[in-house]
């Protein structure tokens, strides 16, 4: 089974209006609800997949509650595939806002900042996510999206090097100095995109950018380059996965299922440029699929078959 | 006491952002919540004045539980005067979403729909607010805001006869097809914005709109006309009611702030004039207060001196 961490869950509220006009007043003509943050969508496209999923990370307050049953809505269609594992906080679980202007189909973004960690929740949530870690049946943990306020920075770097003491694969989705302090415990793979690479290492060029990102600690990069596809340098090689076309839509979450699609094809023993055709089909149907997030099995299967994987130029991999 | 109907009650969340910019991710860096919806801020209003207030209307779903939750956290700060008399169904209550951008002060509205209330719950509806109107001790009632969806657009109007045959003072503040139906069961008083009574009418010349309003079954019309304060067109006589000042400021709430001061007025048993200084005044101090939809009591009080109240001209009352 695999972990995947949400430190910052999130209730993701979905507004359709039919244009949106700053500083005026909007009638919300559809809403949608389901559970955030990075790792729960991961742990989603995991149990579509076939793969069980383990979520944790924090949850709390009349949100948190909502989340969960959500969560609990979905994990139901999944046939016992998708675990709920969230430990309850004080705090209130944020809400992300996206409103989507039924006019042009561009989507507007209002994150919430999230509850304040406290260092003994904190604690009791180390203990728990040990736990989780010595379980036999564990593969792989996914570290995803941003802190909490009252977290240290160097909470990634934890438990990168908490997965690391057990033996588990262990994959860093976050940006900033989370992502630089978690670099320094070495995770065994990062996946940042282009903007968050470049913030990371100061190079524009993802190439030289994710040879930089090695250097500085992370066993394997797989950068997801949006309509690029992705750009993999790793131990046992460097390559480039093409996607089949270029596909408009929503990217929404389509980062989160290229990391269940390296997790999915790690889990299942495939070679490298396997993951990669996997995570970049999965990303492509997620942008092709109408609701935010979400994916057509059959249109990924399609895709699938799209995708070129070739060697990555000599100069990518120093 | 006077009871404050709410049937679109809401959470209200306010959102400030350093800067509105459309089809971007924005981070939120302070949230506020409280329970909305017009009724509701008439009766914080009048339990600030020391009159005491029922609020009922439907609440469901775990945002109506948050907004029960918001609510007796300020009930518990009034002394008794507040009552929640909301009533449960199965669907969940609205929010609405308000986006301050703190470079130019501007809002910008998300207004979800509401719950489909049934036919079975608005007639259980029905029977507590006749209950409520029985009560020996009620002098007025304040039907407030839009109606959700499931309800027959001539709900208000019903609730107006109701008011009427129970021999209760009705006060309709609503828009549209809602105000329309509901002027013809002839209540006392409403109280249209500028933009409510030209879409009421046809007319554009609020004078001429409130003599217009009063001959559709209107025994009364207190017009809130933003800066120029509020024309009112009585059985006893017509007035003009002037602000002291222009005062900047988020006009959020103002209009149901006076509604307070009306129905307040009329408790007290206050002449007209009175009543219409203490709504100018009440709303003008709910512009100039820092928070959507509050008021400071002292602003109230030195702004009440302020407002000048003169016989409308002759033409407005024909």
């Amino acid at each position: 089974m695999i972990i995947t961490v949400t430190l910052n869950a999130a209730l993701d509220v979905t507004y359709r209006v039919p244009s949106l006009r700053p500083h005026t007043t909007h009638r919300v003509t559809h809403t949608a609800e389901r559970p955030g943050g990075k790792g729960l969508n991961v742990a989603r496209v995991l149990a579509t997949l076939g793969l069980p999923a383990v979520v944790t990370g924090f949850v709390g307050g009349p949100v948190g509650g909502e989340l969960r049953e959500r969560l609990a809505e979905r994990a139901a269609t999944y046939d016992g595939l998708l675990t709920d594992a969230l430990m309850p906080i004080a705090g209130t679980t944020r809400r992300t806002v996206g409103v989507v202007d039924d006019t042009t189909g561009d989507t507007t973004m209002f994150n919430e900042p999230g509850p304040t960690v406290t260092a003994r929740e904190w604690g009791a949530f180390l203990e728990r996510y040990r736990e989780l870690l010595a379980d036999g049946r564990t593969s792989a943990v996914a570290l995803c999206g941003s802190l909490p306020p009252g977290l240290p920075v160097g909470a990634y770097a934890e438990l990168v090097r908490e997965a690391r003491s057990a033996g588990v694969f262990v994959l860093l989705d976050t940006s900033g100095e989370p992502l630089r302090r978690g670099l320094a415990a070495r995770p065994d793979l990062i996946k940042p995109n282009a903007v968050e690479l470049t913030g990371l290492t100061g190079f524009a060029e993802p190439a030289r950018a994710a040879g930089d990102a090695r250097r500085r600690g992370a066993r394997a990069v797989a950068a997801s380059l949006g309509e690029e596809g992705m750009l993999a340098l790793t131990e046992e090689g460097a390559w480039r996965a093409l996607p089949p076309a270029r596909l408009a839509g929503n990217p929404t979450g389509a980062g989160d299922s290229a990391v269940a699609g390296l997790l999915s094809g790690l889990a299942e023993g495939l070679p490298w440029p396997d993951r990669l055709a996997r995570a970049v089909a999965l990303s492509a149907a997620t942008v092709a699929a109408p609701a935010a997030g979400e994916y057509d099995p059959a249109v990924y299967a399609e895709l699938l078959g799209q995708v070129k994987v070739v060697p990555a130029e000599p100069g990518a991999a120093d």
